[in-house]
Order: structure tokens, then C-alpha cells, then sequence
């Protein structure tokens, strides 16, 4: 980057990207943009392979962001808190905000090929669970993550910011066709199909060889994982809960999984 | 319960114990109400030991609740969905509400005295990671949570609810004194106390052998736990990450180190 270039006019042209980001997420002109909020997510995004557009922020957080924006080829607009927060149309606590071209998405091949662990999500639909999700991915090295297509969209802002920015670097890609007959992709590079589940048929995840290449599949929270999804696993995962409790938190489950299989 | 009892009027004063919710928790008169929302939250709060005030619900939500109502010595309440939202002030999804007294503290000594396996807080004060961590010990069968003084108030409306109402089971007590000197307590009935720390030095969680009693101290988001907290422990823990993963979320992490030490 060259200097930060100032902007006062809230409705400067060239902070078009960051407006109205309340809505963003649900306006048809808008899908194309991805947002990061947070010196830690922006350094996320600045550090991956999403092509930045532009980022603005206060001073302070500017410049605790230098050395990653001075090898960023975008715009770096330098706004105060009154001007940031009235472009975007609410307080920003955060204090600096990047914008980003979603990238092209990746066939669900193209990841298998990058790895040997995964997860897999089934009508994953609540942004939090979906952030936390890539966050606890990122933390155990789980290479990638695969969609059904009903799961909710990685890339709404608060699905980016409860995953800290591992959205950016954990890479995903929705199934294509069928669910849960697209599952045989997976299996026809031979990862095998965990599939987590209260059932007191299931396997303790304690006493689970870790195969070399798994997937774990995750459901909606509430109903878990469908009959059919079950049906199309090799094998049934249990954690061991306390009588009377219903489950964990799936990105939770989620994270006591790839910890059994990975650490 | 005798009958439901219709309500119709949103002001009628035997509301009064849900009215204004979204402030509830920071109104001086309000502080000895605890409020429960949902189906499977009100009835936590019905089978735990709390005395409930009243249960104020839309038809299908107190049918679905009538095998635990019946049992209990409260007046219930029935309304419309447009009532109760009027006297709540907002919107209310779940369709049932009930109200508590918050019940007496209870002595740090006298909680340590009903189990072996504790979880401590170091200034939790995000509502969101406090209630998880309550519904995180529900599932791994954690006898009690051991909170510093600065920490949140776990029977917040937004910690009782992400905590699925495992608040009202699982116990918890303030640790009298000054922290983290107030840790001998846990000490001197034999309790092993666990510091959860990214650092290199600590020992990867899935070597540690349980202690026969046992605490894992957490520290908030963001800093972790402090040096004087990490001085007072008798080991410190880690859970292996991937290289360049700040960590994760406090109540994941709680999870995750539940999980092994009891699985």
C-alpha cells in the first residue's frame, strides 16, 4: 500500500462497499463482497488468497495493521469512528473493516485433493455455529470443510467474524448433486465417513482409531444428522454426556471430535 | 398447577415479573428474578431446585410443558403471542417464559463439598461464553463452576439461555477473598487445580492422567488466564493446535479438556 489516503464524507463513493452493512449480507448487489471486522480477521483476510478490495479504519488500528497492509495491493482508506460508523449505519467497535471478491468457488474435488481431514455439514444453518465451526477446524488442522447445499454461507459477516478469520484459510466447497448421495465423493478417495451422533449405538469417540484420511459429520443442531445422512457413514461416533443432557453445541461437538482424532 | 389462567390484557400486573425483559438483568428491582425462555429452559428450571415466581406461555408451549407444570406449586398463565410479546417488549420467539427467585449464594466450601470435578473462571464476563461453559459441564458431568468475583453473573437472561438451562443444575459459588489467593480453598479439600495456557511449557491435555479430583481453571477470552492465576496451579495444560491459531473459544476449550479428562 501506499499512504493511507483520509476520507471525512461518510458518503464518499469510495467507501461504497462498507455501506449499509447491516443488510449487506441479504442484498442481491452485494453477495459478491465478503467483510472483515477486527485487526485480527483483516490480518486474516490480508494474509489469504482473497483478493482485498479496499480497507478503512481509525488510525490506531491502521497502524497496528501496517505490516500486513504494506504488502496488500488495495486502497487503504483512513476515516475517523463518527465517519466509519455512519458509512457502515452502525457503531463500529471493531474500528477497521476490509473488503474482499468472493472468490470463484472451489469444486468439492479440488478440496479433497488438498487434504486427509475434513468435516462435513449437514443443514448447518445458524452463521455462529457455521463461524465456530471453521474456527475449531482451523485450530485441530482439519483441511477443509464440505457443505450440503441447505447449510447457511460461510461468508456472511457473522459467520466471518465468529470464526476469527479462519473462513479465509480453512478451505470449503459445497457438495454437488444429491445430499447425501454426494457423499461418495468423499468416499471414493477413500476418507471415511464418522458420522457424530448421540445414539447409544454409536462408537465412544474415545475408542475410535483415527482412520488416515476421515471426515466427521456434523448435523443441525437440535435433530443432528438425517436417518439418510446416518445411513451413508461407515461408521456411528458418539461423545459420552452426563444422563439428561441432550447434546453439546455442534461446533462444540464439533471440537471435542477433531481433538479425539487429531491430538 | 390448577388450570391455566388466561391473561388477555398485556398490562395486568401479574405479568409484572416478565415485563421490560430486554433490561431486565441491569434493573436494580430486578436483580432477584431469574427468567427462563423456551420449552426445554423452562423446564430445566421447573425440575431444578429454584422456586419458581410463574410461568406466563402460548397454549401449544404450556400443552407441550403440562407433564412438568402439573407438578408445580406456581400460578401459569396463558396468553397470545401478541400479548406477551406487548408486556415483554419485544418479540418472543419461544412462546414461554417463567420466572424465578434467585436463589441464595452458595458457600465456595459448601459446592466443593457435593463432587470432585470443577470447573473455574477467571473474569469470564461474556454472557455467551459463561452460559456455554455451564452447558458444557451439564454434558460432561462437572460437579460445580468456581467463579472469581470479576466474573459475569451466570443467571443473566443471555447466559441462563445459551446455557440451555443447565445453569439451574449445575452449581456454582463466588470464591470469597482475594483471587487468586481464594484457590487454597480448592487446595485444601484436595482438588488439583489444571490451568488451561497455549503456552509450550504446559503439557499436552491428552497426557494428563485425571487426578481423582480435579479443577480446570479458564481464563477470559483474549488474554487467558493471568500470571497470578497460572502462579496458584498445580499444572498447566494445553490443548495441541495447528501453528498460527490464537486459540479457541473458552468454552470449546473447557469442552475439549472436559472431554478428556472424563471420557
Amino acid at each position: 500500500m501506499s499512504a493511507a489516503v483520509p476520507i471525512a464524507d461518510p458518503g464518499d463513493p469510495r467507501l461504497d462497499d462498507f455501506r449499509d452493512l447491516m443488510h449487506a449480507d441479504t442484498r442481491p448487489d452485494r453477495r459478491g463482497i465478503v467483510i472483515a471486522e477486527g485487526v485480527n480477521v483483516v490480518e486474516r483476510l490480508a494474509r489469504s488468497s482473497y483478493r482485498v478490495r479496499a480497507v478503512v479504519g481509525v488510525e490506531a488500528k491502521l497502524t497496528a495493521l501496517a505490516p500486513v497492509l504494506h504488502q496488500l495491493d488495495a486502497p487503504v482508506y483512513e476515516v475517523d469512528k463518527w465517519t466509519l460508523s455512519e458509512a457502515v449505519g452502525f457503531r463500529v467497535t471493531r474500528g477497521v473493516l476490509a473488503a474482499a471478491d468472493r472468490p470463484e468457488p472451489v469444486p468439492a474435488e479440488s478440496l479433497l485433493a488438498t487434504g486427509w481431514r475434513f468435516a462435513v455439514l449437514e443443514q448447518i444453518n445458524d452463521f455462529e455455529n457455521l463461524g465456530s465451526i471453521f474456527r475449531n477446524c482451523a485450530a485441530f488442522g482439519v483441511d477443509g470443510v464440505l457443505l450440503d447445499p441447505r447449510c447457511a454461507d460461510p461468508l456472511y459477516r457473522r459467520s466471518v467474524r465468529v470464526s476469527m478469520g479462519h473462513v479465509f484459510g480453512v478451505g470449503f466447497a459445497v457438495l454437488p448433486g444429491r445430499w447425501p448421495d454426494s457423499l461418495e465423493l468423499l468416499r471414493a478417495v477413500g476418507v471415511d465417513l464418522l458420522a457424530m451422533t448421540p445414539r447409544a449405538e454409536a462408537v465412544a469417540i474415545r475408542s475410535v482409531v483415527a482412520p488416515r484420511s476421515w471426515a466427521v459429520l456434523l448435523g443441525a443442531e437440535g435433530p443432528g444428522l438425517t436417518e439418510a445422512a446416518l445411513a451413508a457413514a461407515d461408521q456411528w461416533v458418539r461423545i459420552p454426556m452426563a444422563a439428561g443432557v441432550d447434546s453439546l453445541n455442534v461446533a462444540t461437538a464439533g471440537a471435542v471430535a477433531f481433538a479425539q482424532l487429531t491430538c
